[in-house]
Order: structure tokens, then sequence, then C-alpha cells
């Protein structure tokens, strides 16, 4: 059985709600807010310090974006598209999320991996709100409705959903972007996400 | 043709060397020193504002990750690992060096985009080297010889070499990390890699 260190609120609920689309899985919680991930057992796991890890059957495997796509091309064919332009367009979304939005909110609670005064702490937390706006309109643009190809969620969706979970707490409103405030209930919609949210990952 | 919007020293430099393992392409040059990437004209082309921009008889797509999975599907079958896990292992490189490698360099000159005060961009510049030396000393343990994953260059090779290039004006030296300084010198070898540098898209 596929097991997954992950925790409530950070990027690892991304794969929680894509393996309950249809995997048999198992949680091993990691304890972010206290720690954890950071102390010498957990980077014999991952030196890397992160959640999420995907336990296979014949390795550790990180990186959202990476799991995603393992679990699409071994147990969820139908969030892979089958034409090579769609994946690709897919993919343009993944990266656009992990190396551009995640980033944009990272500066608000994680600052501190690329700067050490808290005089700039403090300044790249005010602009977190202005920056994920920036990110949010941009999306806006991207869903075709409700979900971000049309009628069906791909692993984009699942990656962008845990995206708009953190938006409140960064300052951006999402009733400003009507897609993106629809893909969001959309989502919330799916036995998947319900499940996620009972279990505690988000809020 | 494929055609690529591309400029010296950028990210989209990962781009031209994987075309340049075998497919027929062309060049559009964008001036990006100079900010055309930031005038309306160009964001017609992509309203990010950044460099690359693959153009195919289809469409326009963006993302190098997105990009360089495509042009592995369609066009450089050799760099596309078959098995599923060794593209997953390919795919956690390649992520780990678009969300963490490649944004701690961009806060050397790049910082204004998360945060306003020159105190803070000062204080990322100087952390830089920091950051870009423990992302070093992750890849180092990763490289099993000459490339990433032995005898044969994946996708991911393409990325890496790129963000080696970047080291030495983030203030690293690559030659404290051998494995790392060795796979610099094997993708020096390469003829997409020593047309680059000839058409003058690295230094």
């Amino acid at each position: 059985m596929l097991k997954l260190y992950c925790a409530p609120n950070t990027i690892s609920t991304v794969v929680v709600i894509a393996l309950n689309e249809g995997v048999h899985w198992e949680p091993i919680r990691v304890d972010v807010a206290g720690g954890e991930q950071t102390r010498p057992e957990y980077l014999k796991v991952n030196p890397k310090g992160r959640v999420p890890v995907l336990l296979t059957p014949e390795s550790a495997l990180t990186e959202t974006g990476a799991i995603l796509e393992y679990l699409g091309e071994t147990a969820l064919p139908d969030l892979l598209p089958a034409d090579p332009l769609h994946r690709a367009r897919m993919r343009e979304v993944m990266y656009y999320l992990g190396t551009t939005m995640h980033v944009n909110h990272a500066h608000m609670r994680r600052g501190y991996r690329w700067a050490d005064q808290d005089s700039s702490l403090s300044d790249m937390q005010a602009k977190v709100s202005e920056t994920m706006a920036a990110s949010s309109a941009y999306v806006e643009g991207l869903i075709e409705g409700p979900f971000i190809f049309g009628s069906s969620p791909t692993l984009a969706d699942f990656y962008l959903y845990t995206l708009s979970t953190w938006l409140e707490r960064d300052g951006v409103g999402i009733e400003a972007y009507p897609r993106f405030a629809a893909f969001k209930a959309a989502m919330e919609e799916r036995p998947s996400v319900k499940r996620a949210i009972a279990d505690g990952f988000f809020g």
C-alpha cells in the first residue's frame, strides 16, 4: 500500500486529495508546525526536510508535481490527458503553480529561506497579498470552468485547489475572481476533497 | 518549424540546448536585459512576461519544465526515460530545480518580485551564496555520474546544466562539488551545449 508523509495546510494536501480520488493509501502524519520535518529522523526520509514524500513499494519519491505525475501514470489515468498537447498544457499550469504561485505564498511564513533580517521578512509578508492577487488574476484567465480544462479535472486541478485554500490568509478574496471561486466550489463537491476536509487536512 | 522566444543567461537556455539535441528550430531573441519581456507586444505572446515561450504549429507553450516534457514526448524520445519510476525520478529533479534551486538564484537579481525595500533586496542578495551552496550540496548527492542518472542524459540534465552556469556569479565555486563539476564538464562536451555557447547563450 502507498504511504504518504503529509501535514495539514501544506502542499502535501495536493497529493492527499489526488490519492483520495481512487488509490488505497495511508497517511504518515508529520508535525510540520512542531518542526518534525527538520529533525534527523525525518531527514533520513527526505534530506530536503519537506513534505510530501510518497512511499512506494520501490522507493521514496518527493516533489508534489513529480508525485502527481507518477500517480497519473500508475494509478489515476483519468487525471492524465491522453493528448500530448493537452498534457503539455496541464504541465504548464503545474509548473506555474509550483515555481511562481506557491513561491509567492511561501514568502508569507517561509521568508527566512531567502533573507535573514526581520525587516526583510516583514517586507516580504506585506507583499504577499499583491503577488497572490496577481497569480489569482492569471489563474482566472486559465480556467475554462468549472475545472481548469473544462468538465473533468486533471492532475493540475488538485494542485490549484490547495493553493486556493491559502488565499484568504494571504489577504486575497477569491470572490474577486469568479471562475476561480467557482472552480474551488466545484472541487469541494468532490468526495476526495470532502474526505480530506473531514480528515482535518484543510483549515 | 518550432520557434523559441529566448535570451542569453536566462532559464530559456535550458530549452535552447535541449532543442539543439536534434530539433529543427529557430530562435526569436528577446532583449530581457532591456526589459522587452515586460512590454505590451511581448505580453501578448506571454502575459507572464517571461522567457522561454515555445511556438509550436498549434500554440504558444510556456514554463521550462512543461516545454522540456513536450519536446521529450514529441521530438526527443531518447531524453525521456521509458520506465515510469525513472521518469518520476527525472521529474523529481526537474521540480526541485524549478521550485527550489532556480528560486534561490532568483533572489539575487529578481528580489523585487517578493519585496519592495532596498534593504530587503540587499539582504536577499547576501543570502544567495548560502542557498545556492545548499542546493549544490543536494545536487551533488543526486548525480550518479557523469550525468544525473548515469551514462546518458535525460531532460533534467539540460535544466541542471543551465543552473550550473549561474553558480559562479552567485558566489559558489562548483569545484567544491566534484560530481557536479564533472557533470558540468561532461555537458560541455555535447555538441548541443557547444553550439549554444558559440551562439552566445551563456556568459
